[in-house]
């Protein structure tokens, strides 16, 4: 999520397909707003004193219910706000961090283009979406040769909550290219340990059941890492009656995998016993077209973790004499012309989650969103002081601590309060923060 | 399921919506051809022999595509198939046994005409549905007054699934109403262990996160009823993270969940503290207009055991003042005059898992169906032997047995053999059947 | 649990090996009379009116904290009770079937020794405990020739609560050789369904922890039998982070294992792999000294099903070379000479869960010996009228729910009543029973 | 885990209760050994060179089977090892933070004490432990004025493995009294998301199960804290069939119980009807003698996180009126003069996992203690260097992620390796470690 302090691009805004469906959205935002306490406090907290008045928000996010929770939040605190929705090229895991990408490229283009009159070339990468990037920018240095420049000169902050998004970030202020404070939302407790974990535990199953209606129970299903996506995925699979195999990188959660009653395996161990195969790593190249080839029939692949590139949807295409039998938007059966046996691959390779099911639910969208408005206000609170510079920040843990809080009174629960003996005794305030910057929940 | 010896009456016949979606109904029953391994053993077994060369069987089940592949299935056996699928009245819980009352009903009509001259009048009942069937029983009565018994005679017999027909058949036997032989589908083991429990663990979470995009996770669920049904929707909802209590008249039924950690309340406790609201019963008024009265804003209140009358329907409908708003079809929000509150109603009060999902999944359905087409060639092979009379029989032992082993090679499993001093030391044939008649699995 | 008229042999009183323990006994007693509310209940209900007064009750039951407490409910109804304990020869898992059996043995040895003169002759069977047996019967029919002649006319009847024992008693109705009515209290629901599940899953981790203090997390456990124990074992290793294995002869339960995510494989299959061995079949010869030379060293063998012919320990204790070291009573590692690897034997392949630790927790054994007051009382009240003839039979369903209802006060859960529409709408009486004589739970 | 370059006074050393119990102990350790990989890998990498040559190491940790274990590690690597064991006044929980502290104030007395001649005041604190220390120093101030100084010169370093000992370690980093570098390994992950974990989730039903052998399923629990080890305690519990309720300070822990499917509520709301409450909270005061008046009767009350005092054992014992029966040793029953109800305390408050059962099973610790080991080669490895300051200090990632490997074998696991453009694409070396810093697993 960008702050911006001017317009945006008209090609970037907000179109919707078909506006006849805008009472059924609204029926569905109100029942969202029942089940996203964190952000209506927000507007309780912060509405009267409008915060945002004056700061233009620019979001890449998907275009959920919940987003659109988001987005009435923020606008209700003051913001004017710009939302650009998924496309076809776009997974959109990476949400703002592409801005951020975008805007370094297009500054990096400008200088170039100033320096050398060189315009960027599509062609000079394999990545689909980045090629779209380059045309962009090329097309627009033709028009303006400082618009990237002017835009980043405006741009107060950003804000990231996906797990792949932030590595890029963490990147770019590693290799001197982040060109604006950044928040790592991700790594909030509050989002990396509920909406990676709990959001998939909820969605994958769902993604399942409405693209497939396949038997969870008595099923193979392997989990390719045991991350925090994984360990949601692999939780709600066995919950099922699923026999859950994970394939890891990482000794430490491998181990914690067995703890769980989880085999650890290789892929290449599993791929003639397996129904189910999930991709969770963030990494590429995870199942390959060589490794599809000798799964059963039915087997069912996708991916909940990153882009489309968890699994080799390229190969798969390009597989000479691969039938692609569509069943129905989202879920395709991929049949190899030697052994007629299909595979069944699901949203194309993207997140499955949203592909096929709605996403996260509300709720646990609730925690991350509220990250993000505080982190968002935090930003624009401080964009003259100077507290930010051009680095990657995660939150302080009194304001992760506060977004919990929000959102205990919906399901009833109540805290204890500690004593200041016993506040005190732990070496810690009455009020918290109650951990130590490296606890790990 | 009812197997008849003649054509039925045109009413009846086979309609379908949308004949433009048949290629997708086509590839949908190729993927669930894949996973009804019992069905298409049957195929293999029976399919050479024509066994049901002449039968004419007619069948009333909610019209999915795991009932297309049982009704190819009997087809591919030389059946000639008539099906009659659910309509807005019916919520098809009771299948065949529908058949069979009517059936009943209307051959005692018959002879109450005959006698009396007198027609059946449907405003003699509360049952909309029972009304439907009486007012085609008079209007019957005035074309052909010997329709139903002609019927009743060429009946060879019924096989019947679910719990509350299956009631209503030993209720026909008890009361010697019962014009034909029956076999009780429902209670073998391969039906009411795994459809009734696994098949709900499955669609209960499918249907609640389809209808309305909850988050299950941290919610309190309450499930009246802990049989079958409840056993599996009690499991699905407490494995999604949610907290759930029990309500039950059994006491034996109320230990099994508090041994699982399940609470046991009545309705009235929890009213006010609960988010979702599942009726499994068999039962009827078990949640009244005065309970939704009494809940949280958004509760969501809905049915997977058997008729609307689960839920208090028109109690609801009638409640003064109450509005109804349709979120989407299947998902209703009606909200009360007093409170401004509103409650969450899914499918009409009718079957959940088939009104917002897609009902079991095909491998449970798979053993279902296999015990139907067992069933049925048992009743059609004996049709003239004298060995069913007009009671309910349950099919023996070793068939259940046999429907278990068909699903087993689809999950990769191996059984064990018993040796014959083995065998003789628990006394059960090597071959099976394994366990006493009483035994509960 | 035999109800006897008169007294029985001195050789069966009741010893216990150091009365210094009677204190420390007693307090134990009396936190399990806390735990064992049906039992309680009896003695609230019954106490008053002494309905065993000139009852002589004898029992053969592991003598556990649990036992005493029935023992004193039956003392406390009126009854004179003689117990005979475990001894070194007696896994005592078929409890009063054996005294059946013996009396049976003492019968018909009587009367063979009457028309022919011949004295049994212990040589004649395999089974050490049955040659004890015979030689007592031998010595007896010395003293006195119709011992177990007018024994057995004293003999009102037996209640019997294992399944082998139970298996024992069908056997003998089928054969002619019971000689007195049985009630057959293992297949009460509030037994089976309890005892036998619930039960082994809380005593199965217990036995292997007090005996090995292993890590269940992480291993392979193999669970041989998947009925009533079984499905306890498999519930209490997978949730202490145990992957599991189920082996069986039976499609129907290894189905069930299935659906709960546990393959179902070959013991032999599984050798090489698996850490942890639970016998549960009430079979003979699962694991043979052939399976357990193939182990992984310190693989650890057990036993929760039946006798020690589950395991083969004669062929163990008999392989040549074979080196047997004790690493406390009831934990010994077998070593082979070839391999130089051990295995771990529990309770010397007895009952682990009696040898190991202390067996079942009272609040599971209140219902089972709730069960046998229920039916011990049932016996003698009806001692005369002829309703129980020399047949094997169950108890009827409203004291098996009665049995539950006992136990749900101490849970703190609060049972629903049916209307009596409700009632009349399901057909079954407001106050129950519930459910079909069929009916599985 | 101190690390001496001289011998202890001699009042440290290292006794055992029955020399007869050797051979026992020896075959536990062996059975100990197969369990614990990490251990054995280093006495296979490391013995060969002898790196701890000249070492005097002092440990205060309980003396388990795991802990010789260890020992004999330390020693295979060339160690000379001290180590001081469990006594009545010591639950041991802050191992080596005790020595440390103890230090610390034996060298803050005898500067004191040279100072103004003030000998230390053994009644100037509440703790009972404490007392002791500071008589022991003062007598030993009587004899030799300048111990604790030469002791500290000699101390090499300090690797810490509990919570609460680690909480100390960074209290007196913080107000400058750490005399030496320590190395905080509680805070591997191998250690609080193994050990806190998963062995409180195998020992707090092991310690219930032979304290009191109550059955767990069916009952109310209350686990006080929802840290590593009330998280381990709560999945302990709940999979046990107990129905758990959490209460927490931390609004972050209180939502992750929740999305669990754990209430979270105060201790007051639940006193009346929970059946067995543990605290794991690691501060004092949680359970007041006034909560326990208010307790069920034969309510168990335990505690598994810290010292006695998250238990008011003082408060119970002085209770006017109280009387103590002690069914066993560490199990005793304390009734209270007005209702004459009782409850049930575990090993005396103290922690009953070690009190009342083996304390955490060998693989888990294997974990822990292998950490120990690589912290004390490097504590030893860089004492000349000045690489480690007087700070607290954490292990780096690698040696982490090492330990996990050292552990998968044993449970057949196999780990995916990443290709180089993998390691690339996330930024991570081929090898390891995996994860930043921050990462919470």
């Amino acid at each position: 999520m960008a702050l911006l302090v001017e317009k945006t691009s008209s090609g970037r805004e907000y179109k919707v397909k078909d506006m006849s469906q805008a009472d059924f959205g609204r029926l569905e935002i109100e029942l969202a707003e029942v089940e996203m306490p964190g952000l209506m406090a927000c507007r309780t907290e912060f509405g009267p004193s409008q915060p945002f008045k004056g700061a233009r928000i620019t979001g890449s996010l998907h275009m959920t219910i919940q987003t659109a929770v988001l987005i009435e939040t923020l606008t209700a605190l003051g913001a004017e706000v710009r939302w650009c929705s998924c496309n076809i090229f776009s997974t959109q895991d990476h949400a703002a961090a592409a801005i951020a990408r975008d805007s370094a490229a297009g500054v990096k283009a400008e200088e170039e283009f100033e320096k050398t009159g060189k315009l960027p070339d599509p062609n000079s990468t394999d990545n689909t979406e980045f090629q779209l990037v380059l045309g962009l920018i090329r097309d627009g240095l033709k028009v303006d040769p400082r618009r990237y420049r002017k835009m980043k000169e405006r741009l107060v902050g950003v804000s990231e909550e996906t797990t792949t998004g932030v590595k890029r970030l963490y990147q770019m202020q590693a290799s001197g290219t982040l060109l604006f404070p950044a928040i790592n939302v991700n790594d909030a407790v509050t989002k990396s340990k509920f909406d990676n974990l709990y959001g998939c535990r909820h969605s994958l199953p769902d993604g399942l059941m409405r693209a497939t209606d396949v038997m969870i129970a008595g099923k193979v299903g392997v989990v390719c890492g045991y991350g925090d996506v994984g360990k949601g995925c692999a939780a709600a699979l066995k919950q099922a009656g699923c026999r859950v195999i994970v394939t890891e990188i990482d000794p430490i959660c491998a181990l914690q995998a067995l703890m769980e009653g989880i085999p650890v395996l290789t892929l290449e161990d599993v791929l003639s016993e397996a129904d189910i195969f999930v991709t969770t790593t963030g990494n590429k190249d995870i199942i390959m077209v060589d490794h599809m080839r000798k799964m059963k029939n039915n087997a069912i692949v996708c991916n909940i973790g990153h882009f489309d590139n968890e699994i080799d949807m390229l190969g798969l295409e390009t597989f000479p004499g691969v039938k692609r039998i569509t069943i129905k938007p989202q879920t395709d059966r991929w049949v190899f012309p030697d052994t007629k046996t299909g595979i069944i691959i699901l949203a194309e390779g993207r997140l499955m989650n949203l592909g096929c099911a709605t996403g996260h639910p509300s709720f646990v969208m609730s925690c991350s969103f509220t990250n993000q408005v505080i982190a968002q206000l935090e930003l624009w609170n401080e964009r003259s002081t100077g507290k930010y510079e051009k680095k990657v920040y995660v939150l302080p843990k009194h304001l992760d601590e506060k977004v919990a809080a929000l959102h205990l009174d919906k399901l009833g629960a109540k805290l204890t309060k500690l004593s200041p003996s016993q506040a005190e005794y732990i070496s810690v305030p009455v009020e918290g923060p109650y951990k130590p910057a490296h606890y790990r929940y």
